[in-house]
C-alpha cells in the first residue's frame, strides 16, 4: 500500500535535491567552521553560502541571521533573549516592560511569556476572531507606552490563518517614529530618555513555503523558521535579528554567531536549510500555491459533499493554501485519525507538536470552537508531492470510516 | 594533494557507516516523532533505538537521556538548568547555592557559571596541576555546605588531561551518604530539613571515543556528549540526567524529551548519534585506542627527535590517546599552523572552538606555562583513520616548517 502524507504542517520530507546538496558535508568537507585549516574553511563556506541563501530570502544582510536548532530555540532566543539584553541594561532596572502575543501561537512563544509573566513582565495576549485572524484593531489598541516587544506569528499551523504582519509592522513601525518625531520636538532640557523603541518579532516558521517573508515589505526587527518544515533537515533553524535589535544569548560557550548563539556551527543542517530556502523562489512558491490550492479545494469539496455534519475550521480566503482543518462532529478526532492511518492516509488532530496530550486545542478554543468540537478535529496539510490520485483516495476512504466511527458513538443523533 | 586530518578534536568526519543509518530518515522516514500515524512511528521508533543505544553505552536507562543539539546546549542545560530547578522551589529562596568547577572546563561550562555568579550564586574554580589535572585533595576541601553542583569534565579539549571523575564522585558520594546518615541519626524534633544532596555533572564530550562513561561506575549524576566528536553529526548531542535529578527545561514549547528539552525531536541526528555511539564498544574502543595511541607516541618520538626547543605540553601518563599538545617556542601557533595548512596537513592552535580569537588558551595558562609559550601551541589530534604514512609525512614536513618560521623570528636565540 502506497501510502499517503497529508500532514505537512508537522513535518515536510527532505527534498532529494536538498539532500544532495548536504551530503559532502558529512564525511568530506566535514570541518569545524571555526577551525583555520582548509577543512574549517571549506565547511565555513558551506554556511556562508546557505548563509547568503538565507538572507536573499529574507531580503537582509547576511550577518542578520542567527543560525538555531530550529524554530523552538528561535522564538526561545527571540523573546527571552531579547528580555534578557534589555534587563542587562541597568538604565531599565525598575521599569516594567509589556509584551504583545496572541492566544494562538505556538507554545515555543507562549511558554517563554508565561514564564516571564511569572518574572513580573506585564503580557498581553491577544484574541482572534473565529477565522483565527488576531484583530487589527484591538491589536493597534493594545499597544501601551511600556510595550517593548510584539510577538504574532505569520500563520497558525493549525488551522492556517494568515496574520496580517505587514499592516502590523506598519502600525508599529507609525508608532515608534511618532514617539522619536514628539521626543526629537521638545527642548534638550525636557526631553528626557530617548523613547524605547517597540520591537516586531514573527514566528514564520509555517509561512515560509507560502507567503512573502520579505523582512523588508514585513517591517519584522526579528523572524523565526525552520528547517524541516520547508522540505530541508531537522535540527536547524534561523533567527532574523535586524541590526541594533537588542539581543542576548541564551546558549552560552564558543561565541558563535556573532556571540548570539554559541556551539559548534551544523554545517550539515545550515546547508539543507539553505538549500531549501533557495529553492523557494517566487516562481516555484505560486507554482507550489496554485497546485496545493487546487488539491486542497479539491479536498475540501469531496468531503464536504459526500459527509454530512462536518465544520471546516479553516478560512480559506484567509490561510495558506495547505491548510484543510475539519471537525467531524461526534467523532473523535483521534479515531479518524487512526483509521485513516490504517489506510495508510497521515493526518493530524489539533497540533502535531502537542500530539499525545488530551486537552483540547488552544488555538480552536481561541477562535470560539467548543471543547466537544475541536475534539473532533481532523488537520490535513498539503504539500508540493502530493497528487490528485492522493485526494481522490482520501475523499474515497474517509467517509465510510465516519460513518462507522458515529455509529459507534451513541450521541450521534443519526 | 592528498590531505591529512590531525584536527580531532575539534570535530570528527562521520562515520560512512553512521550516515548509512542516517540515509533513510531524511526523505523515507521523515514523519515528525510527535505524530500519531505510521510516519511519526516510524521516526519515533528509530530515535528510540538511537535512545537505547545511547543508554546502552552510557549504562542508564532510556528514560535518563535528553536529546539536545549538541554539547554546548547539554552543558548549558545542565548547569543552569539544574541552578533553575533549585530556584524554583520556594524553600530554596534565600539560599546562597555554591558551584564546583575547574579552570579549565570548556566556555560552555565557564560562561553559565559566570552568569550564575553575577546573579549571586558562589562559584569555586578549581585549579590544575602543571599537567592539566585537578588535585583531588583540593577538589575534596573546596567542597561546603551549600555546595549543590560539581562540574568537571572528563577529558579537557585542549591537551587531553584525563580528570578523575570516578575518584570524585566517589568521594561526592561519601560526603551525600555521610551527611544523610548524621540526618537520620537526629530525633525528628532536632532534624530540620533533609541535607541538600551535592550533583555531579561531567562534561564527557571529548571522552567518549576512549574512556568508561558508564554513569554507575563513575558515579555521576549528568553527563554530556556531541555527536560530531564521535564520527556521528554535528547539531546533535545527549545529557544524562539520572532520575531525581533536578533540573529545569531552558528551551520551551513542545514539551519533547519529558519536558526538559521543547523542540522537534532531530531523529536523523539521533539516529546518526546512536550508531555512532554503538561503534563504541569495549573492544573497537581498546582496538582504536591501541592504534591511535601508537601513532601518536610515533608523532611525538618524531618531533622531539627532529625539532629543538619543543615542549610536549600533553602528560601522556595522564591523557587520552588522541592528543599531542606541543609548544614549538619562539614561533606563532598560528604561523605552523597556516604553513601546515598549505602542506594539506590540518592540526589546531589552543582550541578550535575558539579560534579566531587572539587570548592565550586558559587552559594552558591555568596549567602554569606561560602567555608566550602558550602563544607557541599546536595541538595534533589523532584519529582512527589516521595512518603511519600520514604520521611520517608529518614528520617529514614539519622540522623545516619551524625552523623557517624560527629564521624569520628575531627573537628566536639560534
Amino acid at each position: 500500500m502506497k501510502k499517503i502524507y497529508l500532514d505537512h504542517s508537522a513535518t515536510t520530507p527532505v527534498d532529494p535535491k536538498v539532500l544532495k546538496e548536504m551530503l559532502p558535508y558529512f564525511t568530506q568537507k566535514f570541518g569545524n567552521a571555526s577551525s583555520i585549516h582548509g577543512f574549517g574553511q571549506e565547511a565555513l563556506a558551506g554556511a556562508d553560502r546557505a548563509r547568503e541563501q538565507v538572507a536573499n530570502f529574507l531580503n537582509c544582510e547576511t550577518g542578520e541571521i542567527v543560525f538555531t536548532s530550529g524554530a523552538t530555540e528561535s522564538n526561545n532566543l527571540a523573546v527571552r533573549g531579547f528580555i534578557k539584553a534589555l534587563q542587562k541594561n541597568k538604565a531599565n532596572q525598575n521599569k516594567k516592560f509589556h509584551i504583545i502575543t496572541s492566544l494562538v501561537e505556538h507554545d515555543a512563544i507562549l511558554e517563554p511569556c508565561m514564564e516571564l509573566e511569572k518574572n513580573g513582565i506585564e503580557v498581553t495576549y491577544l484574541p482572534v476572531k473565529s477565522n483565527g485572524v488576531v484583530d487589527i484593531n484591538k491589536f493597534e489598541k493594545s499597544i501601551k507606552d511600556n510595550t517593548v516587544l510584539i510577538s504574532v506569528m505569520y500563520v497558525n499551523s493549525e488551522v492556517g490563518s494568515i496574520q496580517p504582519i505587514r499592516e502590523m509592522g506598519k502600525i508599529i513601525k507609525k508608532i515608534n517614529e511618532k514617539r522619536l518625531k514628539d521626543w526629537q520636538r521638545l527642548s534638550a532640557k525636557d526631553r528626557g530618555e530617548k523613547p524605547q523603541k517597540i520591537y516586531f518579532h514573527t514566528d514564520a516558521t509555517q509561512a515560509v513555503n507560502f507567503l512573502n517573508c520579505d523582512t523588508k515589505y514585513l517591517h519584522v526587527d526579528m523572524l523565526s523558521l525552520s528547517g524541516h518544515k520547508i522540505y530541508g533537515p531537522k535540527g536547524i533553524g534561523a533567527l532574523f535579528v535586524k541590526n541594533e535589535t537588542p539581543l542576548a544569548a541564551m546558549q552560552l560557550g564558543g561565541h558563535q554567531e556573532k556571540n548570539m548563539r554559541s556551539g559548534t556551527l551544523n554545517v550539515v543542517g545550515i546547508v539543507g536549510l539553505g538549500k531549501a530556502i533557495s529553492m523557494l523562489d517566487k516562481k516555484n512558491v505560486e507554482k507550489n500555491n496554485k497546485k496545493i490550492a487546487a488539491l486542497r479545494d479539491m479536498l475540501v469539496l469531496g468531503i464536504k459533499k459526500n459527509i454530512p455534519d462536518v465544520v471546516l475550521n479553516t478560512d480559506r480566503a484567509n490561510a495558506t493554501p495547505s491548510h484543510a482543518h475539519f471537525s467531524f462532529l461526534d467523532v473523535e478526532g483521534e479515531s479518524s485519525l487512526i483509521s485513516l492511518d490504517l489506510e495508510g492516509i497521515a493526518v493530524s488532530t489539533g497540533s502535531a507538536c502537542a500530539s499525545g496530550s488530551l486537552k483540547a486545542s488552544h488555538v480552536l478554543l481561541a477562535m470560539g470552537i467548543k471543547v466537544e468540537v475541536a475534539h473532533n478535529s481532523v488537520r490535513f496539510t498539503l504539500g508540493k508531492n502530493n497528487t490528485a490520485e492522493e485526494i481522490r483516495k482520501t475523499i474515497k476512504v474517509l467517509p465510510p470510516i465516519i460513518k462507522r466511527l458515529r455509529e459507534m458513538n451513541p450521541l450521534y443523533k443519526n
